[in-house]
């Protein structure tokens, strides 16, 4: 999905919403266990549940990984049943020497065909270009994340400023606003107003509203842009909202109010 | 595999050769294609002509994941055909929120019973703590790359040394020598002294020998300790050694070639 495209999807929407597809077996409601594929089943139904609602869907790689082979299948089945008028992401934070990363980006990219990877800055400029070669698809860079953790090396002074800002500084210089958004966590809304400041015009995916307790109104306040810019993550409070045989429904309202919020802020940040 | 249980295979092999099962599709002999599985069936020959020479393997997950779910099936078949007398790796840089390295930590300590897992440390304490929680298994966590981009952010200055060392100080404490190791390149030989006095006692696995042009005669001179300490890593220039039939027997010489020199340096480091 281009730029363009997958802002004309925000505009027809009016949601920057992603939902986070962290599909952990022990959480999905028991009723669906005695399916054959009882995480493909749940996506399927949240999938249709919240469609109208997001234009995006984020996939933990994690949560598929933990079952071995039968559950990259049900992330592959996952991945096939999104439809085209929705971002797909793997946030996988993958990130190697170039000639594995190439082989994770096939992996992402060719074999799976989403629009879109995250990918871990560490080892520098060959982990992260073979991602960016990929004509067509997106590279989102972790900047500044979520967790607790991201004080303990994120945020050391590094090349003339925190390590996230030196990482997104030299990184934004391999690819364009056309490929590569940055990972910009809720959990500290005070840093995203400067941020936005010196990125004007990239996307943000940004996690940790919800379960980790980023407010969207602070992210949306100092991160939206002309275009948008902003993929806000909800997983846990969108997909988990209720464990009961409803919980499609229950999952559709918790993402039903952030794009009724989200339609206030777009309508605000235009006038 | 305990600490002890590693030092004992080294001691009884007279080897620390790690073999890098970074099986590319592209590049395993024509004539396996023909079988169901030719990634397995590449494996399967190679560790059986390599197990007396060296004391582990690692995979390399990138190369599966390109294949989707028939991939992971592959990695899941290899992991499992590794005899218990040999160190597992799963080379797969993960890392991530802690309730998603969590799940990390079950794909690849539960669901696919490896020894260790290699770990990215951008994301901070939390992203990497899950994996160390598992007892009687090992984190291996990337310090100093073997990769060109190492240069990018590892070798900035933070926090009162280059952001590797920093990386390493502060890791340390989250665990012990019997449960963590640290990736340094064999690129950048000249470094691994100081860092081999930094830290006497901690296992390091070494990439970059072989194809990224690193030198075992140097890695070993500056890095080997009292208990060997070292894991190298020799990939291509081991498992592609040749390309016609007889590939198995040619990846087996060239395993033999380092294991002959590992024996030399662990008896002049003895003496």
């Amino acid at each position: 999905m281009t730029r363009e495209q997958l802002i004309e999807q925000i505009n027809i929407r009016q949601s920057y919403l992603c939902v986070g597809l962290d599909s952990d077996m022990e959480k999905i409601p028991k009723h669906l266990l005695s399916f054959n594929d009882p995480q493909f089943e749940f996506n399927k139904r949240i999938i249709d549940a919240t469609l109208e609602h997001c234009v995006s869907y984020k996939i933990n790689t994690a949560f598929y990984e933990s079952l071995g082979a039968k559950g990259w299948e049900s992330l592959q089945k996952t991945v096939r049943y999104i439809p085209d008028t929705h971002f797909t992401i793997a946030d996988a934070k993958r990130g190697d020497i170039g000639n594995t990363s190439a082989q994770y980006a096939k992996a992402f990219f060719d074999t799976l065909n989403f629009d879109a990877v995250t990918v871990a800055p560490y080892m520098g400029s060959d982990s992260v270009k073979p991602f960016l070669a990929y004509p067509g698809k997106w590279t989102i860079l972790l900047g500044l994340t979520s967790n607790e953790g991201a004080g303990d090396f994120e945020l050391l002074q590094a090349g003339g400023g925190y390590l996230f800002e030196t990482v997104l500084n030299t990184s934004a210089a391999w690819g364009h606003t056309g490929n590569l958004m940055f990972v910009i966590g809720a959990t500290r809304p005070e840093m995203v107003k400067d941020i936005r400041d010196r990125y004007p015009d990239h996307f943000f995916l940004v996690p940790g509203v919800g379960a980790q307790g980023g407010s969207l109104a602070e992210i949306s306040q100092n991160g939206l842009n002309r275009d948008c810019g902003l993929l806000v993550n909800a997983s846990r409070a969108v997909i988990f909202a209720a464990s009961h045989e409803q919980f499609a429904s229950a999952a559709a309202m918790a993402a039903r109010e952030y794009h009724e919020e989200m339609r206030v802020f777009l309508r605000m940040h235009d006038s």
